[in-house]
């Protein structure tokens, strides 16, 4: 063979057993395949379809046959404490369902690299999907093995992939205290919507943890072991998913002073009815602004506010309506609406939102506040540039 | 008598059994007595003594006979289900302590005031402070009433002081799942800071919520009811500690669509070791800034960042040590440090502090973007203007 990419099908193609999928997706890169949700379809459902969900895949997609997959629960030293079929999952302990929004941490990384450059996939608004998950409680599975609280060598779960380049498998963890915690539903899923998890999304069985950035939601979940550790997987370990400061660049990054890998998402929100450069026709005097906002850690959205002067004045949004979480476990999304009244006074404006969570968190308003290096969590205030168009009477 | 303030001691004072203060606190009411911490001293101490706790009170200070007291346990019909003595909760219940930040909602409001004028106390930056405080669970007090759940009758937790201008008592509420849930760590306490709690701090009992605004860690508490509704007091029900837009005027507000109470504070932080218009001597070529950062909803600190420059260039600040506190259970401030090279350049510049949380939230750049009407939750940059002084050597 010649190097460069291999055709489907070619047996040294470690892709090839990928699934096919809905050309409507917004590709990045087709090997490992990401891919956003299509942005402009997002506020018309409050739970995203499978097949527009959001793909991020670090490795090729594996191959599980559901007949012999097990997934192992394993003590601190890696010695197995039970191993469970996809049977015993759906037999031995009480399905349970949880609603979240999953985010990755690149959100909208697009824009932080447009002020300096960022490492990694340069993703616009649409790396997030929300969906209704069915499974069984971790704590029920660890609790099961005998664990059932914190202890020196009990103080993060991991969280193993299938997916693997034969030198390493994609992986994560919690903390203890989040796997325990009866209010933090994390969830060990085998349903998503109402049917099998489809192979892009974790087949047969994957981690949720609501609330949390989609990079610890471990995809056709293999093992889960506890340790005094955090996993030692790259995407735990490397600066993929911590936030540095924006003094530190390539150049001067320390690696042995490392920020706290991210668990939540701050509070963020965008506008997904228009698409930058986009244009709104004077003649309907108001323009009708769709979008979503979201905060992890279980916060939900109490506001959102909308502009459509650049900033200058806000309209609070019609936050549309949405299944009750409880408190605290407001893990899925808020969508929105606004009119706005249009000034015909620019033919440019920009289109603006920012939100406001339940602990009354603001959304940063310029993004070279928050700039870092792997291009992370920018939650700054999201801006649409729009032309207003005056059309002639005589067209 | 004729009408106006009336000496102290006269029995028509209804002030006339307040304890005595100590002068250095930061006096903005006497009556009823109103004071912050002296923001100089903040950084001193990671537990504020006593003595330099901030004081906000809606109402005279209570006189309570600690062998007469009783604390009552009441259903949502209004019927006692238990009545416990200052012994009773000393000896039927495990004790416990909780190290906890208390944070004003009104905290720097005098900023947000300087934009356009708010109602409240115009607060600087002293308005909150740290203890360490020892009493019950509430759950154990409520379990021990029969209260493990909620219900359809059980949604809210009411706590009703003993203060009271005889024809309200303050109060306030929080949701049933706080006041259960394990990790909330909502307490009733009866000592503050090892010692018993001051009179001007709740003696000889109050509630202290963790992670939740001052306002709900009712003092001189007499009454703990469950409820399906929230507290009537009109510390709940009013626009007291409600986020407005800004939009909403006193002209314009509407009373039947209020906002949600305010339960946690954002991130935020402060400078405490410099005053507006302080001087900082070019000599020394470095600066010493100290302050404080919290966020509410046991959310820890990761990270501040100063600024000499006024804003222009961010160092991060030593983060001090102190107690670790669990996940989500990070109920107490950071104090931090941080040493900056002095330009110059600029004989007048600003020292300017941000913080983030551990959910990655920020603080807002600019009050003006979360002015509002009761000038509330003021979490934006903490700007302090200074001078920077030249000295002539034949001085
Ligand atoms: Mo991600
Ligand atoms: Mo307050």
């Amino acid at each position: 063979h010649e190097a460069g990419d291999l055709p489907s099908g070619d047996l040294d193609d470690p892709f090839r057993n990928d699934p096919t999928r809905l050309p409507a997706l917004k590709v990045l890169k087709d090997k490992p395949f990401n891919a956003e949700t299509p942005i402009e379809l997002i506020p018309d459902n409050f739970l995203t379809p499978n097949e527009l969900y959001y793909i991020r895949h670090h490795l090729p997609v594996p191959v599980v046959d559901p007949a012999t997959y097990k997934l192992t629960i394993e003590d601190s030293t890696g010695a197995t404490l039970a191993s469970l079929s996809l049977s015993d999952l759906k037999s031995k302990f009480d399905a349970h369902e949880v609603v979240t929004t999953m985010v990755c941490g690149g959100n909208r990384r697009g824009a932080l690299n447009d002020l300096a450059a960022v490492r990694g996939f340069k993703w616009g608004a649409g790396v997030l999907s929300t969906a209704k998950w069915k499974g069984v409680w971790l704590r029920d599975i660890l609790g099961s093995s005998g664990i059932r609280n914190e202890s020196d060598d009990i103080k993060h779960v991991w969280f193993t992939g299938l997916d693997t380049d034969f030198s390493q498998n994609y992986g994560g963890s919690i903390d203890i205290d989040r796997a325990l915690d009866p209010r933090a539903d994390v969830l060990i899923a085998y349903e998503m919507n109402g049917v099998e998890i489809p192979r892009d999304h974790g087949y047969p069985v994957r981690a949720i943890v609501p609330g949390v950035l989609g990079a610890r939601s471990v995809k056709w979940l293999g093992h889960i072991r506890v340790s005094p550790d955090m996993s030692p997987a790259l995407w735990q370990q490397g600066p993929a998913y911590r936030m540095y400061p924006a003094e530190v660049t390539w150049e001067n990054i320390d690696q042995a002073e490392k920020p706290a890998p991210i668990e939540e998402w701050p509070v963020m929100s965008a506008i997904c009815s228009h698409a930058p450069g986009a244009e709104i026709y004077a003649v309907d005097e108001t323009v009708r602004v769709r979008g979503y906002a979201y905060s992890g850690g279980g916060r939900g959205i109490n506001r959102v506010d909308v502009s459509a002067d650049g900033g200058k004045t806000f309209t609070p949004a019609r936050l549309l309506p949405r299944p009750s979480q409880p408190r605290g476990r407001v893990w899925a999304w808020t969508l929105w609406e606004a009119e706005l009244p249009i000034s015909v006074a620019d033919s440019e404006t920009e289109l603006v939102c920012r939100a406001l969570d339940s602990s009354h968190n603001v959304q940063p308003e310029r993004p070279e506040t928050i700039w870092n290096l792997r291009g992370l969590l920018n939650n700054s205030w999201h801006r649409v540039p729009v032309s207003i168009v005056v059309e002639d009477d005589d067209d």
